[in-house]
């Protein structure tokens, strides 16, 4: 680190970045210098301007006096310009993405989360993934209504009011749908980690503990093995959820990040089951019914099965096992100059606590220990850092995640050894980062 | 919590709620009973319309099956709608709120965070509370600087790029505004808990620590005593911070709840002291100079000082000590019912964790133990919640923090006899609720 900044290195993610076009033809066609000196050169009038006059300011005669910016020197915008805040407006590149062609209709598709201009473990709301089955709904949420039935000695219908009364818990949970990273299972190498991993958000929670709603309706505790959760809108989305499960930490929520869910996550209402592929957490909850056997739904039987290498389908492969990958630098990002960087990414498991991460610069065969950032949460993304000097010679990156239960992330080829390549779903697999000469970073597959 | 839904409760958080001003006038002019009726007979019938339909789907010839609501048989939105999120339409009332005639522009004014309408730790980076000198402003980051001088052996102008590759923290922290609860120092008694309390907020910050930078200048550990932070807005915001603390665990922020700063929260860089006023979390910052003795700015030595009551002037007071507030019931909202209640609230401290958080509903003289939402951090909010059974009587609601150093949040008593009544910072006091018989809930103080 005592380096730092004597070997500088830039990183500028694309497309979100604040690079332009020409900037990045100017790196793709290796003339690194020119833009250097350059962006130097610019950089540097800048710097006299705030540097002197604030040095000036102070009376200490510094540099040249020039202009100060006009943001320092004018009367900005007044409070509340904005009622309800929005990003800055050099920020408009960084959106969730469909991905061209994937699905017929983009009422039955996916937008991903831009994991690499992210921070932190909290997804912006406003950022955090979508997959619908028959488009998202805003639903009036003094019309919405939950019902509890099937083997509960009360059946009861719940109003929004209703519900907000009860006591409530409020967690920092991650939601990754279980076809998250689903296109690497055979060769296909997605450019950037928005799309490999974009499945893939997490918030604060807060509503009513599924088990506070199942004891209020005196569900039947004998026979009741099963719940399943149904969705208002037009898929009708239903999910099996085992009576462990469901009395364990499964919430009723309708609050995310501070405020309530957002329309495209359920709005007013839906259910979160921590560490379960994201399809189990249905929004717009209606109901809850209560049974003694799984329900079989269409999306259980049919979709979100695992297929297997002899042709036969793996069925309630539900939870969300140990993962982790670096979100920058990442595919589509350029590394500018040799030099420092920062290594960062996500790691989480559905078991519980990641325990520890380890990276690697040259595809595996040495691994150091990153940083975690706290608060490190059961069943929560967790940020990770660690420094990295660029030599400027070719180099993998790939991130290993270790869960509390001993759980070591997998590589790729191990995951294909048991599970073959048609599989959609449930690919944790270690994912690798190629840093080329000229410091393009893409997406490659090692073994 | 076993009477909890026979004796069913309603709660309307006015005016951000769902209530109409027709209905809010029912329960104000005391005819709750016509309005109860009213709600359930609506209730009623779209209970038996997605409860009817539903059952009939699973094949049971439930009740009366009637039309399933529009959001359950048409095609939705697709995704990326919106390729950045907003809040549903329901809940346009939730906003930040300049306080009428506060000040003369609304460029050194505030926007209070709608605390009332919360829940969890975090504040949504749309609702954070403004306080400007200058108003705001949207700098671009590409001729954005941050100048490190004074007191360092290399002084040194640093790109957004040369900060955000270098090792960064990730940390949730409140801010709170020195000034916030000012107003009731005097006899004012504010109406709702966003004009008391909403100069407050919560975020996940992203950022290198001050210290990094600091090193990385080489700065004069002998004679290094202060910093100067410094804005980049018209009003040159200057804080004073001392070296220990800046050595501690000051960052140099770039994110904000997983995505850059808001540009009303200084984007593209701003400083964030944890625990301390948020005037010294300088906003926009420019600079940080290091020098051998405090700096005395005009926001440190006319604003920002406590007025005592023989008249002089505390100065440097900056850390905002244990404080608590229940958010919810809170003033301008309506108990429409007796019956069960959460009441919500938020505790925090500048000097450490918050250890426990106690409740009474009889304005002080009795007082049960809150649960604490985890996680519980250090220089964060923290949420609590605990179970009332209103039996239909007036009462008085109060939270009563503690944190990990043993400081109990005072009562405004006590608080009055050691700093008068003409102070406008730093008031933790203990906040007093009233719930009247009509089920209106206002502002009281309770000595």
């Amino acid at each position: 680190m005592s380096n730092m900044t004597q070997r500088r290195g830039r990183l500028r993610p694309a497309p979100e970045g604040f690079l332009s076009p020409e900037e990045i033809r100017e790196v793709e066609t290796g003339r690194r210098g020119f833009l250097r000196r350059s962006l130097a050169l610019a950089g540097g009038a800048a710097v006299a301007t705030v540097a002197g006059k604030a040095a000036a300011a102070q009376g200490e005669g510094d540099p040249a006096i020039l202009d100060l910016p006009p943001w320092s020197t004018s009367l900005g915008k007044g409070v509340a310009t904005q009622p309800y805040g929005m990003p800055s407006s050099y920020e408009k590149n960084l959106v969730r993405r469909q991905s061209p062609g994937l699905t017929q209709v983009p009422q039955s598709s996916v937008a991903f989360t831009p994991l690499q201009g992210l921070f932190g473990i909290i997804t912006p709301s406003g950022l955090h993934f979508e997959r619908h089955h028959q488009g998202w709904v805003d639903i009036d949420p003094n019309q919405h209504r939950l019902m509890i039935n099937g083997l509960v000695k009360n059946p009861k219908v719940y109003t929004m009011d209703d519900l907000m009364r009860m006591p409530s818990v409020s967690r920092i949970h991650f939601i990754e749908c279980g076809a998250n990273t689903g296109m690497e299972w055979g060769n296909v190498a997605v450019p950037t980690v928005q799309y490999t991993h974009g499945m893939l958000s997490c918030s604060e929670f807060t509503g009513v503990p599924l088990s506070v709603l199942l004891e209020d309706c005196g569900f039947d505790k004998k026979n009741g093995k099963y719940v399943l959760a149904e969705g208002a809108d037009g898929s009708g989305m239903t999910r099996t959820i085992a009576i462990d499960r469901a009395l364990d930490d499964v919430i009723v929520v309708w609050g995310q990040n501070g405020e309530m869910l957002r329309p495209e996550n359920g709005y007013p209402l839906r259910l979160v089951v921590p560490g379960v592929q994201g399809v189990s957490s249905v929004k717009w909850l209606r109901r809850i019914k209560v049974g003694d056997m799984p329900f079989a739904a269409k999306d259980e039987a049919v979709h979100y099965v695992d297929l297997m290498p002899d042709g036969t389908l793996r069925q309630y492969t539900s939870v969300q096992e140990c993962k982790s990958v670096i979100t920058s630098p990442s595919g589509g990002q350029f590394l500018m100059e040799k030099g420092f960087y920062n290594i960062t990414g996500l790691a989480w498991s559905g078991r519980g606590r990641v325990k520890r991460v380890d990276v690697s610069v040259d595809g595996g065969r040495n691994w150091r220990t990153a940083r975690l950032e706290t608060p490190v949460l059961s069943k929560a993304l967790t940020r990770f850092n660690i420094d990295w000097n660029w030599d400027g010679k070719p180099a993998t990156l790939q991130s290993r995640a270790i869960d509390e239960t001993g759980f070591v992330q997998p590589k790729i080829r191990q995951l294909r050894e048991v599970r073959g390549t048609r599989s959609i779903y449930h690919n944790n697999a270690i994912q690798s980062w190629n840093v080329a000469e000229s410091g393009e970073v893409s997406n490659v597959q090692v073994d």
